[in-house]
């Protein structure tokens, strides 16, 4: 193992930030939207540039295709067949975003450079680290780090991965790897460094109700019409309690497994406060206020979350219509212990007991992820953001989901840790989406080193 | 009295279908919608035209302003001081029309004639027999009927006329009128002329509810953070059984007015059946099955309505966002008795109780309306009908609301009479809504004989 000096690493860095910003707009100008029907091509077009740049940068590059899904970007950079090899997973695909209804300052797809922050969908989530790992790599070969690094870089992650495993198998034994990074997570904030020692699981679920087929004038039909928002809101309103957020399904809560001790210790001394939370995510007022319960409720435990309702009118004042049709936009995040086919089984026999005329469509989910927190792993990591933050990470867990994660674990047969590098102030999921030249820069040189400690 | 000859009638409106049809098309394809601030313009531009209009018919018309509303068209043909005066009301503004959302055939806002029907937002609500009207206004002079006729034409009625009584104070004086006729209303059906015996009032509500200032993802807060429109489906819930329709608000149903033996008689005897409702009304189910039920629920009961819900992901697949806000759009028809003012209260106090962070906006309501079915103007419309269509009308209800029906019994101090050409089948505040010749040239015999029997 070699010993690297951060300065050179930063001037390496520096002297390719031009480059780094250049093709950073280039993929977050894609408006690759994996929800979205209409946006398959320009999800195409972003995977091709993808490909071709991990070419540019000296690798081999192929786009794999799936029955039905997006395409995927598998990339290599082999060295010597004797050296180990270490995964780099990431994504492309990114949630919708519009300016129209949401509060962006630029234009979603369109980069912005605001001094050393990058603003665009896509530049936090998942674009700007999978091009600091790209660089990571190129400069992997110029230090002469004994390693084979694979990307593997998926473009249906906002979907919940629904061809990913059929593609691993499809990869087959070219894949073969003696481990995964996943840099696709965030820090508690830019002072705390963070490894995520755990994500939640992920159902998506829409519930669909049609009791006419037109819009129909309240004046007509108001009082012997059903009202399909009002009965969806109704199920709602006994699938949990909204207020305390418990979920009302029997046998949902049966198979959580609470966190242990040791880890709940990690969370005390991990520097999160109820104060902080609050103020990162501009919430007016919370569930609950206690620290150690929210980190509980987002880390922890399963959630209930009513995303949007469709259908009705949404337009400005009111109309008086009685209307056709309802969607409820909903998901679960689940817990350690949750099995995501029987949670939503358990979500159908509910639905059809109390109101069988609602269709339930359920999303393609994953279970919840736990890593290991001592492993030589989890010591290359900590050694690798020490190196390039000058900090000791805490081991929290996220609660969100990457169904990817479990896949490969399952399909690769090999362990996956994490080395994320957005931060909150980012906007993760959010308007006025940014990633900034700090995490890139010094995060070229946390993956450099944590390819320098698995080579060994 | 005179004695008027159907078919000559008949002859001179079809003389004049070539205008009716173009003055229509003018009409309708002024996008009026009263409820879209940006639609400003174009109600003015709607009742300048309107204004016009009767002057080239040989009245005299002018445009009033309320204090913060939209125009006014107050229009006369005074034959001679001595003659009794009759008002005619309709409204020139419309609800709002989308071909992107909606399945309208043609665009709603280009005026399609498809053989005997005219296709455009407003063509039957309230475009239509407005202009019907006026075309009658014009045969009476030419007729020489001994009778003075008013225009009240607002542009505020789909938002509840929040500025007209206003505006009748304006008028003042020269608003004396012996009656009014209102024309906004509904037949049974084809077959079945009716004179509308009733109507519920109406009183809008937006709940709104703001947790937080943006999106949030919901793997980052989902569980700690508040969901606006989970509670605000809580609070729905709380606010009504929306399988059987019943509001939970207590002293609700305090004040309710059932209706008359005798009118419940007449109800049963109008020809309305569940099935002729289902499929007019294109229901895939319906709360209760049974017609009498259904005719008190729609006509003679109020309700609770839920139009639809505004924040959050409203795109294509999911996005799992935690909303900062949210909205449901909503209101209340009101039975006789029911008081606006009070049932607002009760809303708001129950609101407050339940979730105090929600804020509750009560768009301007009006109470219910019912005429006497045994009068001179009941009579002289009975005859008018039974002239023009050949046909005895029902005396029914119906559930629908025109505000501006309360203040004119107030302020002008006289009785208002219905007189209404639109079918179920015109589309009423719904998509492809149509017009028709049929109805309109009877409309202008229906109209005529009513005048005709009001000048004896």
């Amino acid at each position: 193992m070699k010993s690297l000096n951060l300065q050179e690493i930063l001037s390496e860095a520096s002297r390719a930030r031009d480059e780094y910003e250049n093709y950073l707009r280039e993929l977050v100008e894609f408006p690759s939207i994996s929800n979205d029907p209409e946006r398959k091509e320009d999800i195409s077009r972003c995977a091709s540039r993808a490909a071709e740049l991990i070419r540019q940068f000296g690798g081999e590059a192929s786009i794999l295709h799936s029955q039905n899904g997006a395409p995927f970007v598998h990339g290599t950079f082999v060295s010597n067949e004797k050296y180990p090899t270490v995964s780099v997973y990431n994504h492309l695909d990114v949630i919708p975003a519009s300016k129209e209804t949401e509060p962006w300052k630029t234009e979603p797809f369109v980069f912005t450079k605001i001094k050393d922050q990058y603003f665009a969908r896509g530049t936090t989530d998942d674009k700007g680290p999978a091009l600091t790992a790209l660089f990571s790599a190129r400069l992997a070969r110029q230090f002469e780090i004994p390693i084979n690094i694979q990307f593997l870089w998926e473009c249906e992650e906002e979907i919940g991965s629904p061809h990913f495993e059929e593609i691993l198998r499809k990869i087959g034994r070219n894949a073969r790897t003696n481990s995964v990074v996943v840099s696709d997570t965030m820090w508690l904030s830019r002072k705390k460094p963070t490894i995520t020692a755990g994500l939640r699981g992920f159902i998506g679920v829409r519930f669909v109700l049609e009791t006419a087929a037109t819009d129909q004038h309240s004046g007509d039909v108001g009082g012997a019409a059903r009202n399909p928002i009002g009965e969806l809101m109704a199920l709602i309103t006994e699938i949990y309690d909204a207020h305390s957020g418990e979920v009302h399904i029997p046998g949902f809560y049966k198979d959580v497994i609470a966190p242990t001790k040791s880890e709940l210790k990690d969370f005390v001394n991990s520097g999160f406060t109820a104060a902080w939370f609050k103020k990162t995510y501009a919430l007016k007022s919370m569930r609950v206020n206690d620290s150690l319960e929210i980190m509980k409720r987002i880390w922890a435990k399963p959630t209930f979350e009513i995303h949007g309702v469709t259908g009705g009118y949404n337009g400005p004042g009111l109309k008086s219509i009685v209307p056709p049709s309802a969607e409820v936009k909903a998901s679960f995040r689940l817990a350690p212990g949750q099995d995501p086919l029987k949670v939503a089984k358990l979500v159908r026999d509910f639905v059809r007991k109390k109101n069988p005329d609602v269709k339930v469509h359920i999303h393609p989910g994953s279970g919840a992820y736990l890593t290991q927190k001592t492993s030589p792993l989890a010591d290359a990591a900590k050694k690798a953001v020490l190196f390039a933050f000058g900090k000791e990470p805490v081991f929290v867990r996220e609660g969100g989901s990457i169904g990817s994660v479990i896949s490969m674990q399952k399909i690769l047969k090999c362990p996956v840790m994490f080395l994320g590098l957005s931060l909150p102030e980012h906007g993760y999921h959010a308007p006025n989406e940014n990633f900034d030249w700090h995490q890139a820069s010094r995060g070229m040189a946390a993956f450099l080193e944590y390819f320098n400690q698995l080579s060994k």
